[in-house]
């Protein structure tokens, strides 16, 4: 039950992002930021069809994120809190995992926006989001309640907007 | 770039599913569906404060997963689509992905609804999922805007209905 599980990237993120500090930490902080996925030519066939929808899940691959811990700051708050109640990227398996737009695809590019993700990052999968199902009704959002919104603006940018964001 | 990496489980996932055949596709489709998640000691920690959130992300190891396809025929629809256009469970690396109800937390054992997953499915990662960063307006949602609801719903359940599902 405990054994390790292997992957093997299908591919490469392309972004503006080379600086951890500054990369916006969420998709939604990241409306304007551009970046490309590009898919191993191996995989490129397992794009079919994906043009269709404008909304993409991205899993990868935290590269650089540094070794794990179970009580992180996020980064939204002062307070501390267990690892698998944020999206700090200290995690045992250091997975992420984005909802990007597609703005287009190229052959084995993809073109997207509102991508919060370092460049080099390697990617594992992705997924077709869609409205049907994958748009939850929530009625707790946990201690991202009590931050309110323009902390929320202000740290989930992090350094991004001083470099003359959008 | 292309080097493997490798996670180890932290925790596993118990469901009354035990036949791929007869497990609904999607969350939506598993309202009603108990199960949990049983985080291994280690890592238990790191669930601090994860009872405030509704929802959570479940990414797991699709552990019974056929060889991986780059052309899939969706359960949802007769058309030959590529695997990354779906979520068929064939993928180059077998990740899968689930918006979970938390409905409580006692230690380390999460209890939930909507579950649509196998039975002793190892855990790899949790992140909550918000109403502010997880819910994304679509303009397209691909070949899935062909399938109409009762199609949807059927395929959706797959066998699962028959066995006296709410």
């Amino acid at each position: 039950m405990e054994a390790t599980v292997c992957y093997t990237p299908i591919g490469v993120i392309r972004s503006s992002h080379t600086d951890p500090e500054k990369t916006p930490i969420q998709p939604v902080f990241a409306k304007g930021c551009k970046g490309r996925v590009e898919i191993f030519e191996a995989f490129a066939e397992g794009l079919q069809d994906i043009e269709g929808f404008s909304h993409l899940y991205l899993l990868y691959h935290l590269h650089r994120a540094g070794p794990a811990k179970l009580k992180v700051k996020p980064y939204m708050q002062d307070s501390v809190r267990g690892v698998f109640a944020t999206r700090a990227p200290v995690r045992p398996n250091p997975l992420g995992l984005s909802v990007v737009e597609l703005v287009r695809r190229d052959g084995n590019i993809l073109y997207l926006d509102g991508v919060d993700i370092l460049d080099g990052t390697p990617l594992l999968d992705i997924k077709p989001y869609t409205a049907k199902f994958d748009r939850f009704e929530t009625t707790r959002n946990g201690w991202q309640d009590e931050v309110d919104e323009e902390t929320a603006r202000k740290r989930g940018l992090r350094g991004y907007e001083k470099e003359g964001a959008p």
